[in-house]
């Protein structure tokens, strides 16, 4: 393989991905209005900066990309949902991308991803995230196996949990990885439970589910296949959920307990997650990171559940628990 | 001067400071109080670890302190207001303290201070944000004058601002510290709009004010007393916008605007500032730390006001602005 070839193929890599994420991007938001039956997604096509045909880095070491910034607002099933999909390239690999990777520092880098967020209405209905992505660098030296990877996950926020739906959560989450070897789900739920961990509260943001990064082993066919595996259990793992308990009765006081957690899906976002924080500081497109962000929050000082309720109920669900045994 | 003499020397100045903090904390929570008219501050009094009598370090690496924190909820002014005091020591002064000051690296540490902020019910009333605070550290060796510090300062955060308000504010601020140079007003108004900026947001959190750190020129005793006069300028620099802004008619636009720009404001907090960071990353009083947050807020996608409407007025007074020239 010679340099001159390294294009065509990243090229063709990118395609592949670009293809994908742009259907999954598709059959989401349309799964996700019908699931509504009332609001619509809008769209914000956006570009920044000049790419070359392709998608391809410019030459200058400015942050080129494009993207489609989808939104629904004020559903009659979620209060905001929003699906993104954006592919950025850079002439100079991020500190933050290349510390695991010292040979592709400053390398010229290409990512492309869907990350989608959902705020339902319903307090017993959970809060849901979802992402997959594709980044490849491309090296100076020709045919560096470690100049390309994949990382993804989905994640589940309830308010009031119910077992049964965690339970049905983890099971499509390890069938949709199953294929790939008996050890992929309980470490990327254990990866998934370590990163979605809030240090100051000391518990995690929800019930877990799959996370991954640096995916790489076996090869670029296995690793996209993997990751097309997890897209696509998304809507089989929620939409379930979504239909057992969108039309749940409910009052001011589920609605005020609803605020006030996602107060910590804030807290979360904003203090610790990597990718939310890594595209402010890289100069993202700042409405497209923060659409992760709910419609409405409550803050209370000192807030504590009475002892034995519902709400209380909650907190021995934010640490890590073995959803699939026995 | 022997190291001998040093805990002695160092305990007199952190108990005129804190002699001072707490008088302060009084005098702002009653006058707070008196101007609601309605909620009074409920006091949460906490211990961490193991202080020594005086407030010096113990000798483990773990951080120790004390505070009152103090919390006004659904006042009939003051949807909610914060006064927090704290005191805590350390073993060793962490990196963050200690970047501009590599001969303090490690150092046993004692920091106190007051930090106040107030949401206010009524839209047409800004949100504001105090903090003084005293920094000691003790270097190996004896006698180094940069062993000790103060910091602090004070800002509004408006949503829909009125210019005779503004002028106000800067003009207390202005005259607090005129005594101590004619230069400080002008390089602290500076220091305080670089400080409450949101990068991400390309627009200050609101028309600024006073912000110092780092201050240990001419001696304790003119810190102290510059300090002193920012703490005490305060309410008067506040109180007056209270009742000229408090009782004024506004509807569901004003709250949902106010709402709104809430949001900017838990994004300054949690993505940006420094104290907020690394309070929560070295383990300080969560509860204590987030009572900066805004009861409730609202997020949205892609919103941006409409022409010439009064909401689109305040862009104008998110870039620094000499509000006393002429």
């Amino acid at each position: 393989m010679t340099a001159e070839h390294e294009p065509a193929v990243a090229s063709q890599r990118i395609q592949a991905v670009r293809d994908y994420l742009d259907a999954l991007q598709q059959r989401i938001c349309g799964a996700l209005e019908a699931a509504d039956g009332s609001a619509r997604f809008v769209e914000d096509a956006w570009t920044r900066g000049e790419a070359e045909a392709g998608g391809r880095p410019a030459a200058s070491s400015a942050l080129v990309g494009l993207g489609r910034t989808r939104v629904l607002k004020d559903g009659a099933v979620f209060e905001q949902a929003g699906v993104n999909f954006s592919q950025v390239s850079g002439s100079r690999l991020p500190p933050a991308a290349s510390a695991h990777r010292p040979e592709l520092a400053g390398a010229p880098w290409s990512a492309l991803g869907v990350s989608l967020v959902v705020h339902p209405r319903n307090p017993y209905l959970p809060t849901t995230h979802m992402n997959v992505r594709y980044f490849e660098a491309r090296p100076d030296h020709e045919g560096n196996d470690r100049s390309w990877w994949f990382g993804g996950g989905f994640d589940l926020t309830p308010y009031y949990p119910f077992d049964a739906d965690v339970v049905h959560w983890h099971t499509v989450a390890r069938d949709a990885v199953a294929p790939f070897g008996d050890d992929v789900y309980p470490r990327w739920k254990q990866w998934c439970d370590e990163y979605f961990f809030l240090k100051h509260r000391n518990e995690t943001r929800g019930v877990g589910g799959l996370f991954y990064d640096d995916l790489n082993a076996g090869g670029f066919e296995r690793c996209f296949g993997l990751t097309r595996s997890v897209g696509n259990a998304f809507l089989d793992a929620y939409l379930p959920l979504v239909e057992r308990r969108k039309g749940m009765p409910h009052g001011e006081r589920e609605r005020e307990f609803q605020l006030y957690r996602r107060g910590r899906y804030v807290e979360f976002n904003l203090v610790h997650d990597r990718g939310t924080l890594f595209g402010l500081q890289s100069g993202g497109r700042t409405e497209s990171i923060l659409m992760s962000l709910p419609p409405r929050v409550r803050f209370e000082y000192g807030y504590t559940p009475q002892e034995g309720s519902a709400e209380a109920k909650l907190a021995d669900y934010l640490k890590p628990r073995d959803w699939l045994a026995g």
